[in-house]
């Protein structure tokens, strides 16, 4: 989720990991406030007919590796990541009991992970870190690496809001196999293996400079990127990963042409 | 120009009309102070050589058909358009003896046609009026008919800065024949022909929603826009305009890829 999800997309989650019968871990742990976040996320999936509501607080990388963390995320159906700094999602958690055992449980389909905004960056295997200057240059962008939910893309998050394209263009000219998927707010990507459907009120921008002819990134100024490709998918649309192509589905009366 | 032209892209204006032979006439009627922004326009051109330079100050429809008017471009060798709205520039001069002569003098390339911001917007057949909305979607852009130098370009200025490519991408999808054009600040297209070719120091990035496998355009709500290509060309780079394709230029040392 692009931040800023409201009841359909968080709803969705909570019917996802088992509606009444779901047990949902919160991790808040990017957020500057994580007992406040923690709380009003667990308020919100409760209200939305969560069964069981949990704030897991990991402060501390001791909290991730400690026996009682494993045992709580060993019992649930779903685990959402709150928004805030990505960077401290992976300077807590990167490496601890709490990663490898989140890695284990996605793997064998037994809980449903999600997150908004520095819980959707996060997944990627490289993360954007930062960067917020205008223009398409290697130093418009700062990234790292993320947790690795998600292989092979690239994800900004408050896309549109923000006008971010410039840094996921940056990123994806620098690292061409990623596909750049950009989210906008109230806006989600739900996948579960080689393709993700859109969800929600915004669009998934996919920068693909794998098509690209002609890419040169001086260490600074503007980055030359010629020949790659774009996709503006909003909700109902899919997208295969690694197929790198979008399938919009058949036209639908709403969807027709505007006059 | 993309707004915020510095010397580098005014003196090459110049240079073009024929610097110390040119005869520059500005033309401010985009800006809310014509007087002020003409004037400064006129001591920048003189201090960077061009031989003589004046401001025309063509503030309503009676100006811009006067016979006198018709005589101080007859004599120019470059003409040249600041910013401000754009929407103004057609109000005051389409379809008046000026839009008609200007058109004639550039078919037959005795003068040099420059423009920055507004002056750049107008150019272009369909101009983008306005929008600044996030998303990309039918009503994230406004559009209008400029003044149409430049046949098949939807021209966008302040690009990179201003975070533009939502709006230009809602046109493009809107309008898939025009080729979008974002110009950064300090930045221009130069063109004579079927090409044009990148100067200054940020970069063009051309949105190509012609090869698109599918366009959804709803009156209102996010555009499904799938297979759509762009450019991102700094200086140095040309774009074949009916070819619909970049043409980088072999690698230089500067412009290799950072490590």
């Amino acid at each position: 989720m692009g931040g800023a999800a409201g009841p359909a997309l968080l709803g969705r989650f909570v019917e996802l990991a088992g509606a009444a019968a779901a047990r949902i871990v919160v991790i808040a742990t990017a957020s500057e406030s994580p007992e406040a976040t923690g709380t009003a996320y667990r308020e919100r999936f409760e209200d939305l007919g969560a069964g069981v509501v949990r704030a897991l607080p990991l402060a501390r990388r001791a909290d991730a590796n400690a026996p009682e963390t494993a045992a709580v995320l060993r019992e649930a159906t779903g685990v959402f990541f709150t928004g805030g700094d990505q960077e401290r999602i992976i300077a807590v958690l990167g490496g601890t009991a709490v990663d490898t055992l989140l890695h284990a449980l996605v793997g064998e389909g037994r809980v449903v992970l999600g997150g908004t905004s520095a819980g959707a960056a996060m997944m990627s295997a490289t993360m954007i870190t930062g960067g917020d200057r205008p223009g398409v240059a290697a130093d418009s962008v700062r990234t790292g690496p993320g947790l690795e939910f998600l292989p092979c893309v690239l994800i900004d998050q408050h896309f549109a809001e923000r006008g971010r394209l410039n840094r996921l263009l940056s990123a994806v000219a620098r690292y061409p196999h990623e596909l750049g998927v950009g989210i906008d707010e109230d806006t989600a990507i739900l996948t579960g293996g080689d393709s993700f459907e859109v969800l929600g009120n915004g669009a998934v921008t996919v920068v693909d400079a794998g098509a690209a002819t002609d890419i040169r990134v001086p260490p600074s100024g503007p980055i030359v990127l010629a020949g790659a490709r774009i996709h503006v998918l909003p909700a109902g649309c899919t997208f295969h990963l690694t197929g790198r192509r979008p399938v919009t589905g058949p036209p639908s009366p709403e969807r027709e042409r505007a006059a």
